[in-house]
């Protein structure tokens, strides 16, 4: 039995909504017509943009200190996929999931079945060596594809070739390899020779990837390791994808960077150095807090996407964009669609940068007026935009209200017992 | 039957150091001498030095990501006195163990006792109002003594009092509450209301106060709440301690600041409003990483103590000095040994600082003199002060040896069943 | 012989742009209508809005390394009266100029007629004591207010006396008070007594102040301090203006702040500590870099503005607020004009937040709406109300354009004679 | 006439210490040798070591809200070579002399006889391009080497290329370069294009690069530029150096990183890279504070050389020490003294880690014991190695106290006329 939204249901909510959605619409199209921008183009560009979700992302998050569930905690993979069904059905932007294994192992063709029925395929895969699993024969507590231990290496990187073994059965083609390993002491590693361990595995991994398949390195500044982390920055982050070859590329996450850092011009230079892979979407104030996209600073998302636009016709260039967030005091559905809705919303902004007024004031060193260009751009209210594109494409105006009024929550959580709360919890 | 270290075993280790210790101690008491320093004084200053152990680091801790722990972690408050017994008689400078409830409630008959048999005394009280009890009426996932509810504040109110209560029967005097409460999203709360919220539970809290009893206030940045904390800042937390009377101070912990801050100025601010009540030590690098004492920035630690030390006479100031840490990759004990001995260590180096020639290099604008001075003292190894002072008061001259030979924790593995790998796991 | 701007050119500009407006304003105002917000109370509030614009950011700023002064740099205090008329004619939000004692020292008198010249008044005034002048018989080179030595102290006591008394002739109500002082090494200065200093010196100022006039206490992290700074953060500002009394406050610098604090936070505290005496607005991204208001993170000065909207009925809440920015790559006249404009912006999206709304979802701990109706706010382009406020007011509806079309900046490039580039000291 | 200080008087102060200084020196060897360390083994590694002054550090720096000089500033490049002269005579330990090109254009004979009556060699160029001089035909506002304008970073590749052509003149064998290009506005500059050109310019001064030169480049996350500077960190400076060639490397100022980066990391990865050149040490609480070294974080500074130290057998490594600091508070020559000897302090006591207990400790991943084996080397107190190696080399056993007794400021202050109190510009 399907967990999809009746489409009757959107289509009454959308039908709702049309008359000021049109009003909207016409209005703003008026306006952007004054500026020499046709909304028809802005709106098909919003029809042709996908961000992935992640699987991990529907179930309620937690902190080190405790973790507080909700009403329908998806009890495993099938579940975590009719949420995501959901998500991309409401907001017809999120047309792909990414997996974390082994949280989300299971039989590949049930897998692809079940995508099938919610309208999914699969992003990139998700290797998991920063948890011990039970049945392990090493501990990853000292590292792990960095670990002074070979044998424990070893494991790390079979781990990896299975996510990829598995990834290739259900349609992937890109593996993240995002590790914790670090130390929490000066002196407790060789921070150069962890850092050849690290690459000697990745190599191995690498030899293990389809030809068709890419590799992301994805950095991060500090948590869990609290003094060194082994792919600290993009730097490092580059050398590595350098020195694997022409399938490893860098992954940016929005929220592993140190304070302060212009996040925008590491996308440019990645972009430049032809390592740019793709991007783990959340937003942040102070560290890898994994809150919602553009929830605390929107200008940062619609100036990272300005570069995006801005260098979209770079040969070669072909980014996996993905949501990967921590939803502790929300419905994960809701973070998730609200988060897809303003990662797009931040494509469209930059997507309407008067480009040609923007170089013109830049080659005269009119720094006010192509700041303004920007500003301009990023305080226009594209809602209208964004809400056609989503009807459109058979999604909902109103995502959260649709699915406020399908009563799916209630639905899920008459299903999948309660789970117990836990984790966390350590101080 | 005591876990106890055999004295014997400490005698003989200190035997085998003695000849060492004797040697560097005259050699260090000379060269203090040159300078008119009095090795004696120091030694016994260090003696008269103590800093609480918090029951729950004698644990291994963990992330969000994960947790691994060790071998013979402690089952339950009886446990982990046993540990900071251990701790006590090897550094002879933890003679108080701070509890955490519910965590560590026990029988309060059970834990004089206990705490008499290893020769411990209790420091503060710590509430737990950021995680949620099976058995709880209302939940803390969207605050406590701040939330929106009333009844859930009553909850997290009378949670505190019960503290105080078991504080009471076993000799504590006073409560350290830190709360978790804030948001993650701009809007989210009321940050006005929601700290009206706030003091007015702090001061149902105040109420219930045995006049010998006093009430810390602890600041912390963020984590768990991601966007907003209700008490953020030392400047929150002096406005509450403001509002509700003599009885409530301000606890400082070294990892609860933003980034670059000075806290050291903090320390001193406070002390001239009459509100510091003491310290969490640990030391961080990059959050609140909860490191042990000394191993990041051990330059910052003792500029902390050079606070204290030249405001030590001021008149009313009484410091309560805990460890507040989590130990993710070592021994437990072994870490809070050496945290401790660091803690120790730069109270010593800030005793020894040449006050008359610091204040005369400051009168006369002499930056570079003044500024070495204090480093003169910190780069001055106290190491021998610090094995004297342990040695003479039962304790070990090389802590970690000691314990090591003593093979503790190999009988505590043997003991206490290893617990099942667990906790955090939610990325 | 006026400098200002001929109103038929204004109205010219306007005229232009008029239809654009009126349609833009209307479908607004049924955009708006339709979530129950009245556009013409809107407009009201944008008209009633004011900030004051800090002569010294007429001329062109400059860092410690360089200084790239630009044409028609005002030669003096004269000069920058004119651009400020400038400045107010075109965006009808900037009534009043804020002085910086001794740079701004002229009669009196001429300073009144030259004000009523062009159309402004006075706003707080600002004492100096970070920069030596030629004729001063103590330097500040090692602090001023919280010099050891009694007689720097005394003179820069008598500084800020002398700009009460300026003030008073000139019809201003506050002065805020900024210093320097600090330290550069760790034991340069004894934090405690350094402030004691520097409170004994503030209460002698402020036994010199008017009954209606405040004093504003400014804090400030580091620079040009880059140790330990006397007023380093809001605790320690707070704590001054409770010693001080009732006509002590504290003023909020956006780029004053240690990375990743949350001012929000901060302005509510000092709302609710009825210690919060105004701003000096400006935008930044790593220290106090003093950048164009509202361009860097706009949702963060939004946020501020949330605050004040929220809590603007608090009894005895009577805000200062001010611009203070550097101009380094800008006309100087341009950016304050953009930032006064931003100000009013993030003022006008806070009004029309929806706080029934609001308050409904934070009461039933709905985050997610709670943050959406925030940023639904944010996101609405007010730049019609904003226009239509200025056009109403005799102002421009793009001011960058007119102050462009109006040829002011060549017209005063003639005039006045080009300043030699040279070092910073620009605030 | 040499401004060299009287051999007599140092000898004399020496005297006047030789006693304690073997008391000291001896205990020390005693205590090392238990530890299997030859204290003549670490006199030697001092002895060897070297650091290169900037000839900029001897003038009194400035913020750009004030500068204030002392007495004694020097005139021009002669001046400061005498300066440069007296703290190596006094420390032995600062061989060659950084210099700054325009500021220190001279004739080379003139610059080669100074230097060789001084005792001094020359280090790095540096040249400038982030200020304007007076005869320049196109202004650096906004940009050098990255400019828009063709012409402009021509005119900035000339500029490099003479500093090549003067330093071959002196004996110079390596360019520094800074520039400070970048933006203060999101949109001011296309972030990738303007990369394009400055490593254009880069390729142009690097065609011009002698054989046996080699070329730093040297990122800073901000300031001057406060947005995005061009070279904003250390994978931005990898790129650029891998792009130009083998005779590129990467230069790391301590004070250049984002708050809370793990600067021993970037040295290790960089030595990897094949791609570290060298350091601009200095010592930072905040932003690019430009502090003495050591005095803020004096285990960072140890935690640098740690990486230095363990990686010194790298084939290739050749680093180019040199101190880049501003003395704001202080006598600059003190100051570069200070320094020089805690830079010296750090190299030593990385030198007496035991390396194969370390290793031991890492392999059997004993994170405490690993750590703690840093710190014992960090605490050791080495001040009667440096002071034996500063006396066996001539030099003072005490500097900042021989230099005092000297009377060397007030000599030269009696010779150079007092420089106007002025405005910053001063790097």
């Amino acid at each position: 039995m399907s967990m999809m939204i009746d489409k009757a249901l959107i289509e009454a909510e959308n039908a709702r909504r049309q008359s000021d959605l049109v009003q909207d619409y016409d209005a703003l199209g008026a306006r952007l017509a004054r500026r020499g921008v046709d909304i028809e183009a802005l709106t098909a560009r919003a029809m042709g943009f996908g961000v992935a979700v992640p699987s991990w992302g529907t179930g309620t998050g937690g902190t080190r200190f405790a973790r507080f569930p909700g009403e329908g905690e998806p009890r495993g993979i099938m579940d975590k996929l009719d949420d995501c069904g959901v998500i991309h059905q409401l907001t017809a932007t999120t047309p792909r999931v990414s997996l974390h294994i082994p949280w989300d192992k299971a039989d590949p063709s049930d897998l692809r079945a079940k995508a099938e029925e919610v309208g999914l395929g699969f992003d990139a895969m998700n290797s998991n060596t920063f948890q011990d699993q039970p049945d392990q024969a090493h501990s990853y507590k000292f590292g792990s594809l960095s670990h002074t231990d070979a044998a424990t290496r070893q494991q790390a990187v079979e781990h990896n070739l299975e996510c990829i073994e598995i990834g290739q059965q259900i349609g992937s083609k890109a593996l993240t390899v995002w590790i914790g390993d670090g130390s929490n002491f000066p002196g407790q590693t060789s921070l150069s020779r962890q850092f050849d361990r690290y690459l000697e595995s990745m190599k191995a991994i690498y030899a293990g990837l389809p030809d068709d398949w890419r590799i992301f390195s994805e950095h991060k500044i500090y948590e869990p390791a609290f003094y060194s982390t082994v792919v600290q920055d993009w730097g490092t982050s580059l050398m590595t994808a350098q020195e694997l070859g022409p399938k490893a590329q860098c992954l940016v996450d929005l929220g592993h960077h140190a304070p302060n850092v212009n996040i925008e011009m590491i996308v440019s230079r990645l972009i430049r150095a032809g390592k740019l892979g793709g991007f783990h979407f959340n937003d942040s104030k102070y560290g890898d807090d994994d809150l919602d996209s553009g929830t605390i600073d929107p200008f940062r998302l619609f100036l990272v996407f300005n570069e995006l636009v801005e260098l979209e016709d770079t040969p070669g260039l072909d980014l996996a964009h993905m949501i990967d967030q921590s939803h502790n005091v929300t419905d994960p559905i809701e973070s998730l669609m609200i988060s897809a809705c303003e990662i797009q919303r931040a494509f469209v902004q930059a997507s309407l940068v008067d480009r040609v007024a923007l170089e013109g004031f830049r080659q005269g060193n009119d720094a006010l007026m192509a700041a303004a260009t920007l500003r301009e751009a990023f305080r226009t209210d594209v809602e209208p935009i964004l809400a056609m594109a989503r009807v459109r494409a058979g999604g909902a105006a109103d995502p959260i209200s649709a699915y406020r009024a399908s009563g799916y929550r209630a639905k899920i959580a008459a299903e999948r017992p309660r789970a117990a709360a836990g984790g966390g919890g350590i101080v």
